[in-house]
């Protein structure tokens, strides 16, 4: 094994990767320029194949929450490779590493959740759980109720059916989605839409979107209500606390199943195990994924509810499932995530410690010309980059100022998104005071850059 | 690390595996009676956590081709997991696996492909495909292509969409499936419906049934037609060499995109690298999963031909993709699959030697009087199990002697799976003629106790 990124082979790589078509790319232009190679990480840290160090902002994507280079993550999946890599659970058969950890996630989730479904990404957990839904109310002897509410700029996926869940019009466009039966109310981002309410009165407002829907449509032809308990890749937008109770309510007074997405917020991302207990939601699904490996594998769970499992659970088939779902390896690999973030208690860090110090040090940027608001729960933040500040206007069009931003940061060893003209903060949950220290100070460098390029 | 079966377990994991929701299971029924524990596995063999030792026909799920305990998949995935263990390839960024994977993949599947794009599963690559299709034809301007057709019992997967191309009806029901936009035509399956028609007459028939279909829905409302080379889950069809030439000049004739499922067929398990060469098939997908990386890591890879990828690339950006998408340690195991399935020539193995070995005892089969039929390409074979073998009388209902058959395999200490009354063999492509003599003389005996049990 080689420490040393090797660096006479970018060329090389540049040129296989040519025939790799690139999720969310312009693949053309892409294979034009070259992709960056990633070729080590350790901690936080990043290396490309120049040799150049990154602070991974990001955590890969959301998901690297223990940090790079585990090693007794690696020793466990290489003891199970070698004792059993896979086998599945379809014929009523099980395997260790499925058992234990099915019951591990029952006693660490909210006390309605007692069953566990796998596959392998957030988007076929979502998927999985509209089959779910609909079996649910069929068996149920409501068969009307079909249509599943979700929220413009919500992100559940990129399967068809993820897709559509999802409020990303970019996501919907050419592939003439999203597919019936799925309707998208406002998104509670009091920020950009805001205007003079408070976030209370705002809270309040967007959650009513979802009654006023249900009244259009008819509450006997709707099934769930779907949310991350903070929307991540529609920008961090942190609902208001007055949001998830109203919503809560609605969902029980017309009878709607209630979903949580907990892909991103899952795992101690908010300084809770999951974002519904940071906002007290009590749903009866909730899809967990990213995290739950810390991405060293694929893995994604459903945690479903005595209500719903008692239904699916009645004598029948469920005449669904993947290949790889309770693959022994990802579960494995997901019960030795948790044990270190247990053990090192991460996520009481991040409750206590390391999230209070970011909200503080991203205060500071309220100063900086184009920062019109910092927001953070956790170790999950945005800064929004704007035009005026006093009159919370952006630029036009959205999305350029944040990828001149993102473009700074890179060429700065920074790694961190943009969505339109937000910056997303998720690094892993081990960064230190030191860790957030190094990436303010990269920031306030990029933000600067930024500002003089678009002439702030 | 423990050789042995830890045996006094069994309780407890069953205990644990009781919260866990097993595909296509009944699974009141499943937690009722326990979940057999399969604790390991090495070479063709499981162990349970009984200490029972199975010989395994079924290769997992079509999948472990290379055959369990591979220590240089181990070793490769370790390395893998404390270099880099995930990065994503959605920010212009890739990484040496997947770089070195697509050009691997773009080096061995036939000429017309030199695009590759990831997945987990044989689900998400089938759904992609159809955000693929319905984007290439909007792209085109011929945005009324929309419905692809497939066959009654074919087998695509298990997302809303996927489900929805594959034609099990038992995977349709209750959760309102298939989807508008999916059509299903009778399946090429000759011993079960082919009457007195030869099977060179049943092939181009069955062909007829889609030139039929386009012309009752108008060729310009259609987009694509998909199917497996050889039909896996649906009993292991093998349609007559007449199907295959007769199915593509159709989808050139009223310009359909063409789509090979080679999630089982791929990966040398007939004999030949992919399906659609045993078959002479030029289609402009191919989806893979399985045999990529033999069960050891979920991956899941679709080719796109250069007549579609020159669309899709045409400088707009594909909104679409999974975080896991092109998971680097996965991409690892499966270069080091490949390089295994290369270097002890078991693809040539399967061709040269096992393959018309199988065939070979197979035929001993049909002296028994529950065998009416025995079919086999390479590794991939069916047994069919007939009330009347002159008169191709299947038992009533359908199923039961299947299940009688699996469950005597299971107490001899063989896995083969059962759809409908056919026995499904599908073993790692590993197998000596031994071990087919090892599996003939169970399957025998199993055959033998079945005929006792319903009464031949």
């Amino acid at each position: 094994m080689t420490a040393q990124p090797k660096r006479n082979s970018t060329t090389e790589w540049q040129a296989q990767d040519r025939h790799h078509i690139h999720p969310f790319s312009d693949n053309a232009q892409l294979h034009e320029i070259g992709s960056r190679v990633i070729t080590k990480a350790e901690g936080t840290h990043l290396w490309d194949s120049e040799g150049n160090r990154l602070l991974d902002a990001f955590a890969g994507l959301w998901c690297v929450n223990v940090g790079y280079g585990r090693k007794s993550i690696a020793d466990v999946a290489y003891k199970q490779l070698q004792e059993l890599p896979y086998y599945n659970t379809f014929f009523k058969t099980t395997h260790p590493p499925v058992a234990e950890l099915s019951k591990l996630l029952v006693d660490m989730t909210p006390k309605q959740f007692n069953n566990v479904f796998y596959g392998q990404s957030g988007s076929d957990a979502n998927d999985t759980i509209v089959r779910m839904v609909r079996s649910y109310w069929n068996l149920k002897k409501q068969p009307k109720k079909k249509t599943i509410i979700s929220r413009t700029n919500g992100y559940h996926g990129s399967t068809m059916v993820a897709a559509s869940l999802g409020g990303m019009n970019y996501m919907h466009e050419l592939a003439d989605l999203p597919l019936p039966g799925f309707v998208h109310i406002r998104q509670p981002y009091w920020y950009g839409e805001g205007g003079s309410s408070t976030p209370e009165e705002f809270g309040k407002l967007c959650a009513k979107a979802l009654e006023d829907k249900i009244l259009e449509l008819g509450a006997e032809n709707v099934a769930a209500f779907i949310g991350e308990p903070i929307q991540g890749a529609g920008g961090v937008i942190i609902p208001p606390m007055t949001y998830w109770p109203a919503i809560q309510e609605i969902c029980k007074k017309y009878d709607l199943l209630l979903i949580a997405d907990e892909v991103i917020c899952g795992f101690g991302r908010t300084g809770h195990w999951f974002g519904s207990e940071y906002f007290g939601i009590e749903s009866d699904f909730m899809t967990m994924a990213k995290g739950i490996t810390s991405g060293y594998m694929p893995l994604s769970a459903i945690m479903v509810s005595d209500r719903v499992a008692d239904v699916l659970n009645s004598g029948i088939d469920f005449s669904h499932g993947y290949t790889y779902s309770g693959h022994p390896v990802s579960c494995a690999v997901a019960i030795e995530n948790i044990r270190i973030l247990r053990e090192e208690k991460l996520v009481e860090r991040v409750h206590d410690e390391t999230g209070p110090y970011l909200t503080k040090r991203l205060w500071e940027l309220l100063d900086h010309p184009l920062v019109g608001e910092v927001r953070n729960v956790g170790l999950m933040g945005g800064i929004e980059l704007v035009k005026d500040k006093n009159n919370r206007k952006t630029f036009q069009p959205v999305g350029d100022t944040g990828t001149i931003c993102r473009d700074h940061c890179f060429r700065l060893g920074l790694v961190m998104r943009a969505t339109r003209d937000t910056m997303l903060i998720s690094p892993s949950l081990t960064w230190t005071k030191g860790d957030i220290d190094d990436f303010m100070k990269l920031t306030q460098e990029a933000l600067d850059l930024t500002a003089k390029d678009v002439g702030l």
